[in-house]
């Protein structure tokens, strides 16, 4: 099983103080940056564009997850000109030609992970699991922050992780993204997840400050304390 | 005729220096915020998104000027919680029902904009005149930053002044969006246009500084250099 | 010019007293049947169906006014078994293949109409005039019972007549739906309007009876009264 | 096992004697009526409406059971206005955001069912369980009145209450719609279904009033007879 | 005004003796070869594809004439491969944005054609003149062989060339498509086209052989007979 | 099980000696013809069209097998005047009706065959069962000739096989298109496919010709030489 990784949702920063933002996520060893793109017709809202990306890949040096809630990506991904090593996450709901989908992400080096909608069962999986480098369990409905997270969608984070070693997939990612809270990623992380994309109910959360968070996601997820480390380098 | 208004197209901003670039907006007396607004179905990009509305609305207190190129805005508006004071601009080519949404812009005391592509003729506003706060024309195809302006929009920018003086609607705004450069602002304001969207060629042009550039689009806009009169207050 | 006429609108029809409200426009004398069949795309709502027109059919012999306000009707005519006689309306925003459409009712025996929203520009006839039976206006946005009458319509009734009348169809109809109250239907009708929709402001007015209601807007269109002449017989 | 229930489609019913047929509904105690609404796009015919609904509502105190037969639910659900205690079917085929429509339905105090074309797996409903009232198995594909029963539909129904059986839901409502005649019914029951949509072939049967054909549907699903109760009373 | 064209509409012809008739039309000087594109939702038909058009070019010389009939044509150029010299017609009924799908067919050194449905006025054109080739008037809807002509295209096609010549584009091709029938061509020349796709009733008319179809035409368009030129050299 | 059966793709046709092509495929007992349909929707291409197979019919006895790569094929079936004898494939992810569109192929004596794409679990043909002919495996994504075989579909071809044999259905057909190479069809049918569409890699073979082609893929799959057959005859 892989790693514990946190990324903050990019949708809860506060864009007047970004560059102190990105240097605390730069110091806290944060794994990759969750980008949320919506269309406003797969999902009913608006959110991160193109020229933000291109922006934060300058900014800084952590590669980013791109979480694609758009109608069609397969005909619409030359838009975002990923770049090698980045996630990029499409959802099962959104095209007929998942695989090529998934397919053309590989070929430009981005590591594809396969978006699920809460109501979507974990095993469409089945014949994309060589292709995949993850699968990222909505635990809310995609569109919005500050929702609940949907119970059953623990028994999937476990059904899900039992399927992946049955078939001989134990290194496969699981994701989780939609009120990751500090209370719940506990209960996430125990049910097989990896990746943790942290919102306004843990990395943002107002009653700490933005390490503070961070070092308490970490403790919870088991990932190591990376900002130590790099602060004795 | 209204008085000349310069609108920054948030699409060009540094997301690293949001807080300072708002701070110069409301030293030099900025009009309104140009936020592009970008479904990848009607116009083949992605840009800002309703979270970033919301953290401008609470950042400053310069006005929005939401240009929604996105389809059937008919049955979408409500994503956008609009703001009395905002301009919001609907484009003819997204929506069957584009008096309903002009309509529905008014009941929550935005001004509404009509937006219309380079080949859409101008006179479709005709039975729109009683509704509108003025008419938005790309003088580029809308979905990108950097394109050159199409050269008939001069003419179209003159017929549509005319029509307006003609039809007893002198005071409607016009608002260029689209290589709006010092040279062709100059242009543009000959033609008719009243209010200008300065991007990368304008107001985020690398050669000044952005107090520099709005100072020297003021001059060629024709707009009395606002930034002075609150210094002396 | 063509001799005016009434259509209550069916919409607006007390369902547990059809058997009743149906001999009463018999009685009157009504000309025709306007039924709304509404899709949730093109509009936001959803009104009467195929069903319910069959039933009509049979209980009365009264033709049919359909007004579709459906997406892409070219691809859904068939779905409404027209009869030889009946109006059918469609809406020039619908569809890029009304001319096709259009020839397709008049292949049926259907009398067809062209629906144009309240933007919509009246000269897009100008190659349909050999084909039409009429134009209908919509004099509200289309989807609900109960707006208000967008003003400039009148002045774009009055643009109509005198356009079929220059190029050489006087004879066209010009039908008027939306807010047709007495007040308003006084006014459409000295601005060319021949065909009037009569919904909750008049057929269904609260204040006095059906028939009533009837007689008052036939003085109004000045339609003769036919009740009259049928109880003589 | 819940109690049977059968439920008269109103696109079956008799406009002109709407009234008295809801009389008799009331009299025999009928557990709530099917109103089928249809966009045209998601399925090719078109059926009830908003105003059907609103109207129903305020002729009887049957509670209403709303079968959405419409492309993304998820965005035009505020059209029906749902009450506390109304059945709402939507279809898995219809919107990527099924959990979310079922959510919204419930928090309108609505019953959710989802609702199943022929092909469609049962098992879609894994991660569902928790929010459904029940699921409605279309026994035909929806649309049309007057079809014949898909065979396989009876061994679906048996594995879906085996499924719910085992699952922990012995509760939730198994619906049957399309060809729900007085000998499918039979059949339907014993392969588990509680809630029968009664049309051509049973409650609105030619061959016996609609108070014989109701007696005869309750003796068929084991319903008792409510009607005489209410006499006695 | 141009010469003269004669572009057989490869639709109607017999792909059993493809090499044949190419060898035909090269003899004969033909223009270029008309390739109908449909997608099956622009237009309810499906024709010719991107497989065609890639042998075609390498059998003959002989440029392509290709006839888009598809949604959204802005995001699909790319399939086509249009090589410098073709001419390429996209629908104005068929996308938002036709300034940008013209500008990317020259772009590829095509050249772009706009085709307008019968109902779809002339002067759409105004803003567009700069960036075209010509304009494809549809004399029949699009999507079939075997129409009759609409007549009130020649209407439109005398308006058309009006327009082109009073704003100083007499050099645009007008392009003719639907019924040029041998008679029919004769009253479209007169009219102002330049540019005659011939099908069933004209080039490939069963009465008399392709090369003796292809001289009468030529006769009829007022076309030089270039076969003859040819045969001396 | 079914005798094993080869249909060349027309997609990779020479359109210039069709009709030789043809003469080939009838001496050497092709079963029969596949042609690809897209609509640049579902699938980002354009190939064959309905006049295509109108000419193919007339041309040779030789059967259709219409791959339908579009979107919502229960609305446009009466495009392909579908011939008894003939196969179809639907798309299990291009409609929401695919129980009522193989019904509807059926009802005019067509082969119905559920194509399913890449990532599509096999088990969607549950209910479907008794009304498929067989399965048609994308062993590529749809749209394109030339791709490599996705390697996963071996393994889907075998637990089909394994599915139809448990179920009762060991004679459907398991048709393969995409790379059925020699080396892939010999692996295919000891996964369990019947049915082979061949291409560029194997009938349509630059190194041999088309008749020894056909031989040698006759060898691979096991059929049995019916062109020596018909010689002797």
């Amino acid at each position: 099983m892989n790693t514990p990784k946190l990324l903050p949702s990019l949708m809860c920063v506060d864009f007047s103080r970004m560059a102190q933002t990105l240097e605390v996520f730069e110091q806290c060893g944060i794994d990759a940056l969750h980008v949320d793109i919506m269309d406003g017709e797969f999902v009913p809202n608006y959110a991160l564009g193109t020229d933000f990306c291109r922006q934060l890949r300058k900014l800084t040096p952590i590669p980013l997850d791109i979480h694609l809630m758009i109608s069609r990506p397969d005909t619409k991904l030359s838009c975002f000109a990923i770049q090698p090593g980045e996630y990029v996450s499409v959802h099962w709901e959104s095209t007929p030609h998942i695989h090529r989908t998934i397919g053309a992400i590989a070929a430009l080096g981005g590591k594809p992970m396969l978006a699920i909608n809460p109501a979507t069962p974990y095993d469409v999986i089945r014949y994309l699991l060589p292709d995949l480098a993850g699968v990222l369990v909505m635990t809310v409905d995609p569109g919005f922050a500050g929702q609940q997270l949907v119970p059953a969608m623990l028994q999937k984070l476990r059904d899900l992780r039992a399927f992946l070693d049955e078939n001989g997939y134990p290194d496969l990612e699981i994701e989780v993204d939609g009120n990751v809270s500090f209370e719940n990623a506990e209960k996430m992380r125990q049910a097989g997840a990896t990746m943790f994309v942290g919102g306004s109910s843990s990395v943002f959360w107002k009653g700490a400050s933005l390490s503070e968070n961070i070092q308490r996601m970490y403790a919870v997820i088991g990932k190591r304390n990376i900002a130590v480390l790099r602060a004795v380098k």
